[in-house]
């Protein structure tokens, strides 16, 4: 009995052991069960096992900054603008060509907020994370709510990479990650769901785009340095042909696995600094353009020339018609070319990023299978016409349903999501959902426009500013239908549609749970209920 | 090495004893530490260790089954009316003057909604169980919602029972239960967080109170035979006797392993069958009352002197300064005395369980200290005055965060608690709360109403009935300022207030997450908006 003299000791390493063994096995075996259902397409990730997906997420792009037009006429045709004639992305209209793009699609007025909106289908207003998330302190500004969503994402959040990574997929992050402080959980996006993580932690912008100037990590203090792309250092490559290899290689590696893939390639172009790309000088023969624009337009551009590789890969891999992509902005342009509520970087929208106006939050958007095709199992079930355009509207939390509800992806219950499929709306010729309902929630300060609401319901837009400082809000109404750039206010002169426009509004901030603006004393400033009604009855507090 | 010759079959034996080992130390250590804390104070469940609780829940108790007077004159001054005369309950006026009454308390309009709104500190509206559980079929009606919760609560419901035994309580449940339908996994309290379960499944009424027919177990088909009770069966005992006894047995036992107990007393009395209670036989010199009335009427004292029973033995057991007491109804009256919507069986207010009116879920609600004490620290936490009424306001689902706030309980992040701690009314001898909203959604047929919504708001009471087989709802609104007893509807006189009640009705409900009654092709029916909104928007559905 020597061999047993202690026998805990032995039971405690035999135990271990054995869970061990049981972990591997149990991974094995899922493996297998993995490996056997691709097996049964047309082997790996290019015949009908489930069908890869790549969403390209375009920091700061608005809708105008591409020469893809996206406004379109009364009778829903597309119509070019001035800046689609001055932006150059033959990639996107490639894109454009091979699937249907939204003309009027939503993401959130700034950053963070869209990411997590796309992560989780939820609205800000509910996952709370209402303005980008500064990486080093909480920036809920001085009347913001206290509680709101400063830390993001964590372990525990049901994210799109997460059921994905759960279906057997095989989920690369490259790029901006943006999804909670510096060395918070979330801010490493391998945390949040993603096997693999290039280039994404808690900064908002790149130090620099310069291999040369190692993307921002040889300066004193790198507090903004692109983490994952040491091999770069030094070399002359423009930051986002950096992460374009990046992906690419993760792609490959992908198919060689024989594994379906979820790549998120949130690309920190087009957001400032305004470095030239110099790949593409870009000319202004009318000398109009300041120094900082032509930058601008150069980073579109090289934006636009990784959308074109990654095409090219799944091409020559073989993949593409098994492969769905999504392309989008976070929020509205940041494009240097005017002031914030005016009609200048997003003309002829009104507003840019930041702003309450629709310059502040529309997007450009395309869906597209890489190739179509009309025997592909996946395509059946959602299928994408080809250059087409549609009115239908959407918003960033709708991917997170769409993607689900192809790939069956099982949402936790309790998990509540906002959006809805937009498989009806690319399917559908005539405007689909023009009854639909958006809201979004900017309860902070300072920013390009503080403590405001949008609600738009059908053509009708109400933005309701909190305006905690003083003893009243202020109301904006327009008619989108007769008023599409938002220049006469009918606030005033139409309140019954303002009033029902403001229930309704509170009505959908009171579902996702909102958190208001405070006063002095830290009360919530909820939104009044209009002239006649507050007159009626007190306001009251919900108990 | 001869004992190792087969590794793998003693390692897995010798995780099965680690893991034996380790639950058992791990069971230990907590048990010395609970019995730590409870040495701290003077021993047991005696001293300042954590309080004892008890809830006393009366099936189909109203507001006015009781000699002990609910309603108040415009002076704040308890009012006899003649039910409180016709009625005998000794103990509770024992315990009303040892405690605080509030006289305008809600419980749902029926019992099981009621029961998991204790449980889980939520408005039936968002747990959706929204009507009775029938054990045997899904009773949603014909145009209730088809997502209602039919199963009730189940082992991963966050509820009050087991957020007490993880903080160390013994949680003992006597009586019905009705947490879920028949051999679900909610049909057993054991399952829901208590310790204990004398009497409780999914039956909402018993086969029999006498012990003589075995409790209704001595039938051929015994589906309502109450469980746990085998040792009773066929003496000369009423069912709330051997409820009682088997509650002071287990009140014994915890004080023995000086534990505190929670104590979920929910008589079966005084639902039907009205079988009477020879003990209490109640003599009519008017001659105007039913066997029927005159059977309840001793369910009724049976009842009661179980409450007494219960004083009784905290105070022998030397416990009482320690244990706090909630006394209450699941819903409003069933004494058989008149129509369902008449001023009958909770006269002066109108209506019965069921209803849409106060009397179908008003329902009377004592707290108090089974002794007070000055000394008593637990008391000092949430001082309850001695035989006061109080008008402010409180709701069943306010028992989860005023014991949740006295003992500290951990309410997992995520669980919504709709109710709010009734402390600072107790503490107040002015109305407090007045400005608070009770929302009442009983979507189902058929009842004695049907498919109506309550909206309360301060002393404006609106009553919506979707009435889905005709193309309109209906309305009712009562100022019960004025009119508490419901005789004058102001739908039609008072517009403004009356769509001010409906627009907030809909926050609540929207608040909720709340399910509709549907129409033909299964359309979720929402309350309209009031008439003039209607005209001017069409109305939305969420997308």
């Amino acid at each position: 009995m020597k061999t047993l003299q202690d026998p805990l000791r032995i039971a405690r390493i035999c135990a271990v052991l054995l869970i061990a063994i049981a972990a591997t096995l149990s991974r094995a075996h899922s493996r297998a069960d993995s490996n056997a259902e691709n097996a049964a397409g047309q082997g790996g990730s290019k015949g009908d096992s489930k069908p890869n997906v790549m969403i390209v997420l375009v920091d700061d792009m608005g809708l105008m900054d591409t020469s893809v037009p996206f406004l379109i006429d009364k009778d829903g045709a597309a119509v070019e603008h001035p800046l689609n004639r001055w932006y150059r992305t033959p990639n996107m209209e490639r894109l454009a060509k091979r699937g249907v793009r939204l003309s009027e699609f939503y993401a959130m007025s700034v950053c963070s907020p869209s990411r997590i909106s796309l992560m989780s289908g939820q609205n800000s207003a509910r996952h709370r994370t209402t303005t980008w998330i500064n990486p080093d302190s909480n920036n809920r500004g001085p009347s913001g709510p206290p509680d709101w969503n400063w830390k993001g994402l964590d372990a525990s959040s049901v994210t799109l990479a997460r059921l994905m990574q759960q279906a057997g997929y095989r989920t690369i992050h490259v790029g901006k990650g943006h999804f909670g402080p510096r060395d918070s959980i979330g801010s490493d996006p391998r945390n949040l769901g993603f096997d693999i993580n290039v280039g994404g932690s808690s900064i908002g912008q790149p130090g620099s785009y310069y291999g040369t100037k190692s993307f921002g990590a040889e300066v004193p203090k790198p507090t903004h340095a692109v983490p994952g792309l040491d091999e770069y250092h030094g070399q002359e490559i423009f930051l986002t042909e950096a992460l374009t290899r990046e992906a690419i290689k993760h792609v490959q590696e992908s198919v060689r696995q024989e594994k379906p893939f979820f790549l998120n390639f949130a690309h920190y172009a087009v957001h400032a600094p305004f470095q030239a790309d110099a790949r593409f000088p870009t000319e202004d023969p009318t000398g109009k353009f300041s120094k900082q624009a032509l930058a601008f337009a150069s980073l579109v551009q090289g934006m636009d020339d990784s959308l074109g590789k990654m095409l090219d890969c799944f091409d020559e891999l073989g993949i593409a018609e098994n492969t769905l992509v999504f392309f989008l902005g976070d929020n509205g342009s940041d494009a240097p070319l005017g002031e914030p509520h005016a009609v200048a970087s997003s003309a002829p929208l009104r507003g840019k990023k930041g702003s309450h106006y629709e310059g502040g939050m529309r997007v450009p958007f395309i869906a597209a299978w890489a190739q179509t095709s009309k025997q592909n199992p996946w395509q059946k079930r959602l299928p994408i016409p080809q250059g087409q355009i549609r009115k239908g509207w959407g918003a960033i939390y709708d991917l997170f349903p769409t993607i689900a509800e192809l790939v069956q992806l099982e949402i936790p219950s309790g998990h509540i999501v906002d959006g809805s499929s937009l498989k009806t709306i690319f399917a559908s010729s005539e405007p689909v959902l023009l009854d639909r309902e958006f809201l979004m929630h900017f309860p902070h300060a300072p920013h390009r426009s503080n403590y405001f609401t949008v609600f738009r319901q059908g053509d009708w837009k109400l933005i309701y500013h909190y305006l905690p400082e003083k003893s009243s809000p202020q109301m904006q109404l327009f008619d989108l239908s007769k008023d599409p750039y938002e220049q006469t206010d009918l606030a005033e002169t139409r309140p019954k549609e303002r009033d029902n426009l403001l229930i309704r509004m509170r009505e959908k901030l009171i579902e996702q749970r909102s958190l208001y603006p405070v006063d002095q004393d830290g009360q919530a400033i909820e939104p009044t209920r209009g002239i006649d009604f507050q007159s009626v009855l007190p306001f009251p507090s919900t108990p």
